[in-house]
């Protein structure tokens, strides 16, 4: 199992993961208190793909209390968005509803410009504007939304950054994200970009607004050089919560860019998407006959784990085709085709919102908080 | 002798210099193209306090054949200005006026933060504000002239900068800049930020132009790693013409901020500048008998430095007390009198035109190119 900001891969074992990482398991206190605010517990918090946490009861008890807090999150523009990768973003619209809180969501191109050898300043500017088209069909509310893009918003960062950047030496960085000497100078900085977000509301408004981060756990090491620092500059640690990654269509692992086949893109056509789903891994039998027999495996189906992480968010029905499943009275080939109509219907709506995006892209941008 | 880009002590011997730093001493075909352009030739070149360079001649075959060139020159805002920092600046102009060059100049307000354990990022942009008002009151052109504070204006540059920066890995810096790992990572990044207007203009504008860049002959190591990059980047190779430090009033080595006694501050009251150098550190001889009976030592006299270097331009005057001290026709007294004078007038003209850029400051930085 390897879970880093830039390599997943293994079979990922969350509860070995909240020991390593040392964060706290979501408990029944804090998902009452979500769903008393949110009005109902998202399918996401009742299923545990959001799994663990830090600060987030604090930050529940600050709310409580009156205060407000930002949310953070964020994509590295290295290619088309998949949707293993808006399921957080739909998570975070629902606590921007909830909370009322306003959103930064930064763009990495910077360091996907870094990290990637082949890659254009260009390039990265170029999927950070399509990226950004899926982040506003999400539905985030203009008014509370900013979108950081690195290149292009620096300006209103960098002093932010560099205060950050002060406290953190090559030891640090090497230790934490196996930073090489052969490693560039902008790779080494960025741990400060990535920061920085967390902290600018509170230094562009003089006021102190703590900041909770929905993200995938991979990202934890930079929450954890961000904690450390919080105090020195002044400014709350940010709270996180973690979730747990979309597998992907294949045998198993974190749904990858970089194997196409097996993962949906938000630009898939419908019928794209409809043989990836049809080409998908299953835990059917062999045969008709087996499966009638003996029953399938959703434990190890990732049609069945879509419809559980995305698709099917009705918990009796998610809970019948589970059953239908394991007694044989489904078989695959249906089980793939309610899947494959709810993720075109799905694809079909999002496709409409993103279309619509690209005339207000721009409004999203961060120019001033 | 140590000459680094954050320390300057010792005997500095120029012509080791040179053939450490590999650069070239400036022949009289390239002074005389200058003169050609400038109408005549700066004191500061006649006297050699500029004297080496990288590709000046490259520069000026360049200009010739009808291209243009921008110059780059800059400051570290860490302290007030003294007279020693400015010498380089007023060649710039002399420069700027000769070949109609815009001018980057940049202040490296983010280097200095980090860099220093006790500033606030606000002591290092209050400094910058202080600092630029003397880089105004030397008169360059406003129309040609951009300030870029790097705590202000990395809006526009850091797009360029994180391309020259994936270019230089730690290896490189630490090599050259003798970063360990304790060093931060903002230190780490710097080299790319102060690369940047070298190239800034091109990156801009889309139009290939080259960089002159006069400065003091400790910075030469940025511009090696940025010559380094340059062609990776697709540019022309900045080209540099290196000056010598101005001596303090003391016994030897570079004017320092540190050692406020042995500089002339452009802040200082002409009383506070009268008493230093009366008390300046003198080739005379301990008795006024003895000076005129065996004359001064002008070679090793701040005072005449001073005068050298700076405040008599004009060779048969400044020959004249070279002649008058070492007859001892002049007494060290009366050679003060005229530096302080000299000073004086400086000053209140300086101070007078740094008042005036209050108003004006805003209009020199960089909001475009």
């Amino acid at each position: 199992m390897v879970v880093t900001p830039w390599k997943v891969s293994g079979k990922v074992d969350y509860e070995k993961l909240i020991k390593k990482f040392g964060t706290q398991p979501l408990t029944k206190e804090i998902l009452d208190k979500v769903k008393k605010y949110a009005g109902k517990l998202h399918f996401l918090l009742r299923r545990s793909f959001f799994f663990c946490h830090r600060d987030f009861d604090w930050i529940l008890n600050f709310y409580e209390s009156g205060g407000r807090f930002i949310l953070y999150t964020g994509r590295g523009p290295s290619g088309p968005v998949h949707i293993g990768h808006i399921l957080p973003w739909i998570f975070t619209k629902y606590l921007q509803d909830a909370f009322n809180a306003k959103l930064y969501f930064q763009m990495t191109d910077d360091e996907k410009f870094l990290i990637h050898h082949n890659f254009t300043i260009e390039t990265s500017i170029s999927y950070m504007y399509d990226n950004a088209l899926d982040v506003i069909a999400i539905g985030f509310d203009k008014n509370k939304t900013k979108i950081i893009s690195d290149v292009k918003n620096m300006g209103l960062m960098y002093k932010l950054t560099v205060k950050i950047a002060k406290h953190i030496n090559f030891s640090v960085v090497r230790a934490v994200f196996g930073f090489e000497d052969s490693t560039n100078i902008g790779l080494i900085f960025f741990p400060a970009v990535q920061a920085a977000p967390c902290f600018l509301e509170s230094e562009l408004t003089g006021e102190a607004v703590p900041c909770l981060i929905p993200a995938a756990i991979d990202q934890d090491p930079y929450w954890r050089v961000a904690r450390d620092i919080a105090p020195k500059l002044g400014y709350y640690k940010p709270a996180q919560i973690h979730s747990k990654f979309l597998p992907g269509l294949g045998r198993e692992g974190k749904m990858s860019a970089s194997e196409p086949e097996t993962c949906i893109f938000t630009t898939d056509s419908p019928e794209v998407a409809r043989r990836k789903v049809f080409n998908a891994f299953t835990g059917g039998q062999p045969t008709i006959a087996e499966q009638k027999k003996l029953g399938g495996v959703p434990e190890m189906c990732s049609v069945y784990h879509y419809l559980y992480w995305f698709f099917e968010q009705d918990d009796a029905k998610i809970k019948k085709v589970w059953g239908d499943c394991k007694s044989g009275r489904m078989l695959c080939g249906e089980c793939k085709s309610i899947l494959a109509d709810k993720v075109e219907a799905f694809l079909r709506e999002h496709q409409k919102r993103r279309e619509k995006a690209k005339d207000i892209v721009e409004e999203y941008f961060l120019t001033n908080v």
